[in-house]
């Protein structure tokens, strides 16, 4: 139960996201909404599409297509009366990743697949979502930035996978790894957080 | 049987503008009729894989593929006498979209698919071949243009269902559902039609 | 044990220029693994989704990930020795581009699919992780370049597959068309090489 409302609420704000990303082309309400469900669902159909998972999550429970569609519409009309877009859609973005990440972590686990595959499920599935955003919406995709972002999303993964293997019951498990993420990702949008000069790229 | 054609008809439609899309780049003829094929092949792999069809249509017939290269390879050598290209590739794409949208729908209805799968299967068949096209053309997806593109594939992908529904036997449901996107998008392409400003994004 | 050998080699070789692609956007270790990872992973995921292979190789056999992310992590702390970054890409490419067509040929042949299904999955798969790199990057798909690309792909794809129509139990099989796909893009890239100028489109 709290999987499932923990899910709705990530599809709703990578929606959200979708619309908010798709919104500075001057795009209808139609196609926006179309890149809103796509950005929303995404990443979990990569997933389920990997692990094989039949059907794929959002052909069995329509519930996830009409909280994406339903999520967009409503950022549509809403979103003109809010400013600084870009910054909100950045931790919009981070809520979704923190959630979309653990989720896969766990759905990945709980199908009998190793613990170096649900991590990598996880970051996968997290990420991919906003990438296709960024891509079909010609944005420079976020994992590229000058910031954490993959790597809170690799650090919660690490952390859900090892409470998980020690407590498998333990209820809290993954509101603990969600929010590991989602300070880590935030703190780094907030304060530019990022490596130290010797673990980043130079040419 | 009419299915059928349709369908080589739409294959051929999406890898002419395949063709059409990657010439500006001063390609070779190979690597355009490869360009052509995945265009042409590449939205109705996407439905393939969501719905778990297997296997995929073009691996089950190649007759899929040999149209594809040939539509290729032919449009390489004729588009050279055609003066307008890029308003012609407007409108076979649009005669794709239509196509590919409907016949998406109704092999998701007739898979059993939920009417709702069924219309999103066909919007997002319809659009996927042209938007790989344009992402890997580096062109700037029809979707985020400012015309009626996703809208006409909706509408189209509505109508079938009602009729699909009601009339469940009758042969020119398809040719009315596929009338009904290609007149609003060409149309649309004409004479520039879109959305009043209420139900476009204003930042 | 040779197949498996060489498809190592493959994986490490398309993460060498994922890092390599990636490095040039000043990122950090951890999302340039991750890109290394995609590109290295990408083409044969692809390859098995549309085969409907399963598990994908990489969840059946973990091995294959430890190489692409050792490859990664490794040429993320030695390519800053390296001059000349850009060219030893492109025959790093050619060489990943080898063997992952010929390894998806044989494979999609072993399967028991038809030829020209074999050799249209050899070309997507060769071709495939590094468009994928190509486009998260930013950077202009190699396939789109001023040399042939698509071409040595397809010419080793028909050779291995009439060696292996004629020869099924030959050893070097493999070897002879990895050879023609590595020697005719190495020349492509060093001279040049492209296609007379009535099979390049003008418009």
């Amino acid at each position: 139960m709290m999987i499932y409302s923990l899910g709705l609420i990530g599809i709703a704000a990578f929606a959200i996201t979708g619309v908010m990303a798709a919104g500075k082309k001057g795009m209808d309400i139609l196609s926006i909404t179309l890149l809103g469900v796509v950005t929303a669902l995404g990443g979990g159909t990569l997933r389920d599409i990997i692990l094989d998972t039949n059907p794929i999550f959002w052909v069995a429970d329509l519930f996830y297509l009409w909280v994406s569609v339903s999520a967009s519409i409503i950022t549509f009309f809403l979103v003109r009366f809010v400013s600084h877009v870009l910054h909100l859609l950045l931790f919009i973005d981070a809520f979704g990743l923190s959630l979309f990440t653990i989720l896969a972590t766990e759905k990945t686990l709980m199908l009998g697949f190793s613990n170096p595959v649900a991590v990598l499920m996880g970051v996968v599935t997290g990420i991919a979502g906003g990438m296709i955003r960024d891509i079909l919406t010609g944005r420079m995709p976020l994992l590229l930035g000058k910031e954490f972002y993959a790597t809170p999303a690799l650090l919660g993964a690490v952390v859900f996978t090892i409470l998980y293997y020690h407590f498998p019951m333990h209820e809290l498990n993954r509101l603990y790894a969600i929010g590991v993420i989602f300070i880590l990702r935030a703190s780094a949008i907030q304060w530019g957080l990022y490596y130290p000069k010797w673990l980043m790229y130079r040419e």
